[in-house]
């Protein structure tokens, strides 16, 4: 680590609290108290307290030079405006950037939380010196980022990557956007319990919802339980799906896979690698890499800090 | 047009023949007669042939001054390399380049015929000023090329663009690569008449594979035959899946579709942007172009000849 690295400022702006961190490369080295977002009733309350926040920061660390938010819903990048958020009220048209250079004098960069995860791997983590990777996080909801030629893929309207929304079935269930077989509606958080406690129910086993979780299905199959098992194998299988797609259309160096299904470690990747490699012939799969994220809960709030370096 | 544009030669090397052109903007002024791939033994005799009818072709306009070749194959795309053409014997890591710049002293430049044809679009037809846009061929195979952040996006071992064998099933059909529910095993000529078919057998119409065809099918669906016009509906129902997940994951402007089912024009467009706007979001959708593309037989030689003017 190079201690003359620029000092920023990462912000994880998340559904439920803003965390508001100093970094250097890839450390976090002070923090904030977490901010409970749903405490505020307007976007104007919620901004001042990070101010506040970010200024205490400051005192503490007076060479900070920028700030970088990842906000949990659509964003435009360039005018740093955030369209809406779609778990917390009024914000929508809040033009963040603008409001947060004016109140803290220091250049902002506003992203949205699935491409501050991807930037988080690609500039500090497990994706650093790659031209072409596509990142994927799989938690509560499937969400991704494209590099490809060494950039940024973000579309002509600030949405590209969104892997969960991409169909793997095109007679499957209708999702949220009236789009069928949308990888989301089979693989994030909810769905995997709700289908394994089917499967658990079938096979006569009784089980609580709570201890068909992602986290549990992972220590019931580390226990060697073969429904735990199965459930893996089928995730896997429709992750897999997805990826192959990108693999197609982008040919990656990498696959980078984050957020907390994944931390079902080998689980999760063996089924994915197997069922994807079976899938592709080879310039595509003779190289490419599936990598398991560096950062955790961290990613957010490391890759904005990485996002408001890129502005010095 | 400027008629001070420079003239290039443009290559389009099928597995049936192979055409050049003398190319000003999107103009072909001069050709040389097919070159029939197959009657050569060897690759060296069927470049040597190339070569002549490149050399008359300058003696008749001596200003070309660069020569752009799209095979039919995986090509390594900065090196001009043909690794492997599927129909074509004795093609297998065939420098090409190399090859036809020393025998010509022109610069070359050599892509996959998929990026040419997506480049005779971006370049010079339909596809002009976008900086974000996925084109897509569909004939007897199903292929495709990715703009994103105004650069042809070929990924990291020049696979990028394989629309054909991206899934719309992850329980489908089993394809060339292992793949499961690759969109070409369902829309490419052959899928199209194969299921046509079988749907008119079923119905207990009598006929002909040859009545099957694309275009036979797309004449009856003029005529209002309602089973010809439900192949279309469907047709465009699983291109549409295909396409809509091109669009979450890159988020185009436009998308383009040419090749020889694309002839069809509106009974494969409407059902197309009917199911594929059905199925994305605002920013995905709101500004979403769907195109036929400018041009048909001539797309690879105009793309191929838009490719050797970047050299100049």
């Amino acid at each position: 680590m190079n201690d003359h690295s620029p000092l920023t400022i990462g912000i994880d702006f998340g559904g439920t609290s803003v965390k508001i961190a100093v970094v250097q490369q890839s450390q976090i080295i002070d923090h904030s108290p977490p901010i409970a977002t749903q405490d505020f009733a307007g976007h104007g309350e919620l901004i001042a307290e990070m101010v506040r926040a970010i200024q205490d920061l400051r005192v503490r660390h007076p060479e900070v030079a920028a700030i970088g938010v990842g906000m949990p819903g659509f964003v435009n990048f360039e005018e740093g405006l955030v369209y809406q958020l779609t778990n917390v009220r009024d914000w929508t048209g809040i033009p963040l950037k603008k409001l947060l250079q004016a109140q803290t004098g220091l250049p902002v960069a506003v992203d949205n939380d699935a491409n501050c995860m991807a930037v988080a791997e690609w500039k500090c983590g497990v994706g650093r010196g790659f031209e072409h990777v596509v990142f994927m996080t799989i938690g509560t909801g499937v969400g991704g980022a494209i590099i490809a030629n060494g950039e940024m893929i973000r579309g002509a309207f600030h949405g590209a990557g969104e892997i969960g929304q991409t169909s793997i079935d095109y007679q499957g269930r209708r999702g949220h956007y009236g789009n069928f077989g949308a990888l989301e509606d089979y693989i994030g958080n909810r769905e995997i319990s709700a289908k394994a406690h089917a499967a658990y129910t079938a096979a006569g086993v009784p089980i609580s919802h709570q201890d068909c979780s992602p986290a549990a299905l992972a220590d019931a199959a580390h226990r060697g339980d073969s429904i735990a098992l199965a459930q893996w194998e089928d995730i896997g299988r429709m992750l897999a799906t997805a990826a192959m797609n990108c693999c197609w259309l982008l040919n990656p160096q990498a696959i980078v896979i984050g957020g907390g299904v994944a931390r079902a470690g080998d689980l999760l990747l063996d089924p994915l690698k197997e069922h994807l490699f079976s899938q592709l012939s080879g310039p595509f799969k003779d190289h490419l890499q599936i990598l398991p994220a560096t950062f955790g809960h961290e990613a957010g709030t490391i890759g904005a800090a990485a996002l408001a370096r890129d502005l010095l």
